[in-house]
């Protein structure tokens, strides 16, 4: 093997994909030392996404004060990439869950300083942000982050306020004419993997308010003020959102995003696929390793496996999935374009076991994929 | 892949190495039609043990009376293979445990049943027996199939007499000069592949009894009885077969063949070997798959994986091992010729649930690599 492209997602609740792809080139250098090994490790747009695409290509880290999700200031940070023409900025750096951990509370939770690291990244002249939605302790449909950026809301009483999620209902008109002009020239790219709406039993608030902090009674008031600002936002903006899908991702901020700063939402992987300009790192390659925690029915709906392969196919470049479970039939997946599933489990023991020995499991399998190799003459 | 031979041993509990090699093969074929597929079931001297050969290589099944476990008349089986030259025998056939499950006594259950089939096969005219030791219901030493070929047991009142477990303490004397002469032009092999000696501890009675039907109480008896003929042999036939290795397999056979008909007690695996002519298959084999339920420390010592692999390394044949279990750090396999491990197992689950599915996760196994191979353009 000449050339080795790793591009895994991460293993949930196991390993990180950075991890991922620290352990494959180690066994892949420890049977090869001559081969040429592109990491790709896979950005969800959650919690380290920043680092995922800093290790995958060329870029710096930038430091920047913002707030955390309760107003307090705090020391950020954001990625450039591109030669210093594309900022990623994961939402999570100042927006997080872990941030407020034992103060969770999204009815006052705020986006705002997500506002201020894109405002930060404006300045510093990129012409592309891409936003990371994923692992917020918030639920303002962004509308914390959109007033940082200069967009105004009033309430009843004709006071300009910020909203939050427990003031969402508040909203009596928007009003984006102060919006930072410069955003016009930004092309701005918000990673999402989930199809939720904003509103709604599938919609931000349901789905994610008690991972937040939301108890039950919060539910549905947190629900109303989403489709409340759903419904602002096609009064005031021209913009139906409401059923936007991906726009309940972070809080509604999905929505938010597309609302006030035209932002296109895609799946995180192609995302990533085009930053790194995957059809050319490809071209030349002898072999593709991806994998995941879980190949099953729903990964086989456009995660992080069939979005690499589908790619590969066209590059008719073969694709290793080394997966955790091997869930499901699929079949799909060999159809969509993947070579052969391998899965890490070496003992028949039930994962509360498996999940401790994930690293030295993942090692072992893409050491015995190495060795086959060799031994073939590959 | 232009020719793969496939030379699985059982996993145990599971699947029987004959219905492994149909799995393999069918997928082989399913991603590769052209494949030469080459299946050497492995034998281990147990029930099955003649149809794997009788798989493996050319041969016929001949039906022969003979007495089972409790002297009764049955009909039991036996092969002949290598042009009429070669009989085997698994012991299994007449004198197994299934024969007379709910009926199970080794203190008078006997191995004559298995002299009747041996003296079947000289009549034949073979010049080489292959005996499979195991599965036994017996713990008589062997004396039962010896009397069966012309040995004479003579109490201490100077009568006659065949013995079994229970009455090998009544032996005073062993007369061999009526062996059946026949037996001095023929080679005998008996597969064997536990080190157990066959008296003491951790000898045939002590370690197998139980599920012979021993009780607590029986097993110093039984005990006693098979060292005691050790001694009677030791004095009466000038051989030393206390504390051969292997001894004490199926019921102190092991060490009644050895010393009533010379025979050599060999791993089974080295037995199939030699008996496909192992080298001549895979001299222009691309592959070889091989497995076993679970490869660790133990299975390192001389099983199948590593009894194939020591032998497919000087053909330099790559040696791809299809396990249950990958139970231990096996680098010592690698050292020894395995060229790569993969485990059958797809899911985190107990092996309570995992046996209920090793057939399809066998077959799972084997399509990813074929697939493999296929998208490597082998």
């Amino acid at each position: 093997m000449k050339k080795i492209v790793l591009i895994p997602d991460s293993f949930k609740g196991t390993m990180s994909s950075l991890r991922i792809c620290e352990i494959m080139r180690d066994q892949i250098l420890l049977h090869d030392p001559q081969a040429e090994i592109i990491s790709v490790p896979v950005a969800d747009g959650g919690e380290g996404s920043v680092d995922c695409f800093l290790s995958a290509i060329a870029g710096v880290k930038i430091t920047s004060s913002a707030q955390n999700p309760l107003g307090e200031e705090m020391q950020s940070f954001y990625g450039v990439i591109d030669h210093g023409k594309t900022a990623v900025i994961e939402m999570a750096a100042c927006a997080g869950l872990p941030l407020i951990e034992d103060r969770l509370n999204p009815l006052v939770s705020s986006t705002y300083g997500v506002g201020m690291l894109m405002k930060n990244a404006i300045e510093s002249g990129v012409d592309k942000i891409i936003l990371g939605l994923g692992g917020s302790a918030t639920n303002d449909g962004g509308c914390g982050a959109a007033a940082a950026l200069g967009v105004r809301f009033y309430n009843f009483s004709n006071q300009e306020f910020i909203p939050a999620g427990g003031t969402l209902t508040e909203i009596d008109r928007i009003d984006v004419s102060q919006l930072d002009a410069r955003l016009n020239k930004i092309e701005l790219v918000a990673m999402c993997d989930i199809e939720s709406p904003m509103a709604g039993e599938k919609g931000a608030s349901f789905m994610f308010g008690p991972q937040k902090g939301a108890t039950a009674e919060m539910l549905p008031f947190l629900d109303e003020g989403v489709r409340h600002l759903g419904d602002i936002i096609l009064r005031d903006l021209g913009k139906d959102v409401r059923t936007l899908p991906g726009g309940g991702a972070a809080g509604a901020m999905g929505a938010g995003v597309a609302a006030f700063f035209d932002a296109k939402l895609k799946r995180g992987i192609d995302v990533v696929l085009d930053t790194v300009h995957f059809e050319e790192i490809i071209q030349d390659a002898d072999l593709i390793f991806t994998g995941e925690g879980k190949i099953d029915a729903q990964s086989l709906q456009g995660k992080v496996v069939i979005g690499v392969a589908e790619r590969a196919r066209l590059a008719n470049v073969p694709v290793i999935a080394i997966v955790g479970d091997i869930a499901d039939p699929i079949e799909e997946a060999y159809q969509k374009g993947v070579t052969a599933v391998f899965s890490i489990n070496r003992m028949a023991i039930p994962f509360s076991e498996a999940r401790k020995r994930a690293e030295k499991d993942l090692s072992l399998t893409v050491g015995n994929l190495m060795r086959q190799y060799k031994g073939l003459g590959l």
